[in-house]
């Protein structure tokens, strides 16, 4: 028996959205629907998206260039680097392939790990991929990083002001900051096609979104509950909800994750023995006989859980919000953008000592709960919490463009999707700093790119 | 600290090829080329394909129901589940969620895992990923599964001929019988555009031949000389190629093999102390100061050292390309075919106790030296073997194709690659019982399956 090494977690994060978004009271009103839709209906305030300028790769070697930098990382010092995405640009060629660039040319080619792919779950799998190289016997003492990022985007129409972007970089090692309970990550796998690209010669998914929703909702349940029994084995005194001090999900738009909130609520509710039942939700009763299974779309379960819980929900899951309201859906990266919102709507004093449950959602389906403890030393998390403030910090410095902008932006990427060669006409003055862009796309649909100063 | 368990390797190995096969001699006739320009030049003698009945997820449920069936697995004891592919039929959906209608029809749900992708290393990707699993704090005593499955079709012209197709399936676990040396896994990951697959809407890879070869064989040299560095720091004595029973590669066509092994010796040649040279290499001094870099397309150095590890290729090396002169590329499995071919190439008594490398390599590019020890208890060891001999003896029970049927069915299969709705065409009669194939592509892409009786 070997020898294991503790408190395996994230030891650094980085976070890069798009310079530009559009405002999705804008939006509502340029395509003629009722106001609210977007901003109250689902929740959204702004949307990120990129001009094809960026694309996946450029996306994810920024983000993974600003971790370097900013956490002064010796490429040397990292022995697995893996990538989750969805935004295919190659069936053959990994994205952590090119990310390799970085590395290489150092003389740093001994690290593992390539892409791993299922809807906005990949960056979940890369993560646990990496913790699992971290606690095996081929660690090394090297640290893991995990890229996940995707560009969101839909055609015109309900789902457009569901789309966003972005990318996070996770460094990943023992004696972290925020570290990964062990044993208790509960998942639930199955087949649906809910949300799917099967038309390859398009950016776009096909969703089935009524379908999409009960698959979340009834892998939600049961992820929710497995993590509950795992939790119980090792605390039989663990209280769900009432024992976390977060409960942060993956958003396709924030209502969504309001609604899953109270369903988790629902899952207590169901759960609670008869004789407390009554005191801790009081007057919802009438519900004691429902299913699961019978309650997707069931709106008076969702209304009074949805009121039950306000007050839950604004302490334990609203302060992961605050990037998906205001890039909106990265797909891999969105649910780290709830932790990055969360760590960042605290001091590092509140957080010490916090306990929070994660829930990963990628359609087709993949989903798991785990979660994290935030470490009791206030010093090894200022780091941490001070460099993501900065990465959050980039959202107030965006440009906001007219929803018609932005449609003809968007008809630009659709039209050039699959054309080659290509050069892009995309603005660079407008991105970030620091942001690597495309700069051409050969004969033989080979791909360079640029850093902006 | 926690405890790690032991002697983690594979338990049990299923392997999984098409029905129907083209004669590379006749291929050779029918294309009028120079007679052996296949079966000398690529060293091939069959290659492996699959009709429109039969697509990714058909091939990777087909060997991994075999997998289960033949060796009484109880899914509710596979806690990971893994796929390795290059052949993307959709870009967000994994093909694992479809393997998952084998496991959640019985309630097995809580199952880790999803695909991974780069070219030909997928495969060994998910391996190591599982491996990982087992060896971490996340392992709760179930095993893991890992299915690689591919198939490699080129358009018309010199590259047709190297095509192929088929799937593997490995369970993982401790105490096996195939036990994965630890602290040894040698990687070399890097840029490069020698075969990817960037245009989404063909079947089709797009490959510069020469840029390929140069990149496998400079990655084969970067991880053989890491890995016996790797091997010394346990076995100072460790002595390459020398002290291994075997070497494995990833084969593209056997003919590449040889001088893979070839390249090995042309390694040790030159790492070798000038006092030893002239006795373990007899006659090579001349090309004592040429350099690795410079020689990838040396005939001078090829020659030689083809000449020089005849013996060695046929010992260690040859027994492994069975499958793979009999199949063609199976991109992610050929490796793991190798594994397959060298294991039923001799008795279970010859193989206990033996140590073998493994080469797996994936353009774009990653790949990874790495070493299998068999266990010295041949009553382990009977079982595998004993399955092992039953899926490779399906070869000779496959069907000889004519060229020009073969060049229509692959007419067939590209002129529909991206139809849909679709219903294929091609025999059911032909496939082996147990296979599934593909009833129906729907308007919306969705797939249905069917098992042969």
């Amino acid at each position: 028996m070997g020898g294991r090494v503790e408190n395996v977690g994230v030891l650094a994060m980085e976070l890069y959205v798009p310079s530009q978004y559009v405002d999705q009271t804008e939006l509502e009103k340029y395509n003629g629907v009722s106001p609210g839709k977007y901003t109250v209906g689902l929740g959204q305030s702004k949307m990120g998206f990129c001009s094809d300028r960026e694309d996946i790769q450029s996306l994810c070697l920024t983000v993974l260039h600003r971790l370097i930098e900013k956490n002064n990382i010796n490429v040397h010092d990292i022995g697995r680097l893996e990538v989750g995405t969805e935004t295919i640009i190659d069936k053959s060629k990994s994205v952590k392939t090119f990310l390799m660039t970085l590395f290489a040319k150092e003389g740093a080619t001994d690290i593992e790990g390539i892409d791993t792919t299922n809807a906005c779950y990949g960056g979940t799998a890369a993560l646990f991929n990496a913790i699992n190289w971290v606690e095996s016997s081929s660690w090394d003492g090297r640290k893991a990083i995990v890229v996940a990022g995707d560009i969101a985007v839909y055609g015109k129409g309900p789902a457009r002001p569901t789309g966003g972007a972005g990318a996070v970089a996770l460094l990943i090692g023992p004696n972290a900051p925020l570290v990964f309970d062990r044993g208790v990550r509960a998942s639930y796998m199955a087949h649906a096609y809910d949300f799917y690209k099967p038309d390859l010669a398009s950016e776009f998914p096909l969703v089935d979104g009524k379908l999409s929703i009960q698959c979340y909702l009834s892998a939600l349940d049961s992820c929710y509950n497995l993590f509950c029994k795992k939790m119980r084995k090792t605390d039989p005194d663990f209280r769900g909800l009432l024992s976390l001090d977060g409960m942060l999900f993956h958003s396709p738009y924030c209502k969504l994750v309001q609604k899953s909130l109270a369903r988790v609520c629902f899952n207590d509710f169901l759960n609670s023995p008869p004789e407390v039942r009554e005191q801790q939700f009081p007057g919802l009763s009438k519900f004691k006989d429902y299913k699961l299974a019978d309650t997707y779309f069931d709106r008076d379960v969702e209304n009074a859980f949805m009121t039950y819980s306000q007050k839950l929900f604004d302490e334990k899951t609203k302060p992961s919000l605050y990037i998906s309201r205001n890039v909106g859906n990265m797909y891999t990266p969105s649910l780290y953008g709830g932790l990055a919102s969360y760590l960042v709507s605290k001091s590092p004093k509140e957080l010490v000592g916090k306990k929070f449950a994660l829930f990963s959602y990628g359609s087709g389906l993949a989903s798991t709960m785990y979660s994290i403890n935030i470490c009791d030393d206030v010093s090894k998390l200022n780091g941490l919490i001070d460099s993501l403030k900065l990465s959050v910090s980039l959202l107030d410095k965006r440009e906001s463009v007219d929803p018609a902008v932005f449609s003809d932006i968007m008809d630009l990427r659709t039209a050039n999707y699959h054309t080659a060669p290509y050069t892009p006409t995309g603005s660079i003055d407008v991105l970030f700093p620091g942001t690597y862009y495309l700069t051409n796309i050969d004969d033989q649909r080979r791909r360079t790119y640029d850093r902006k100063v």
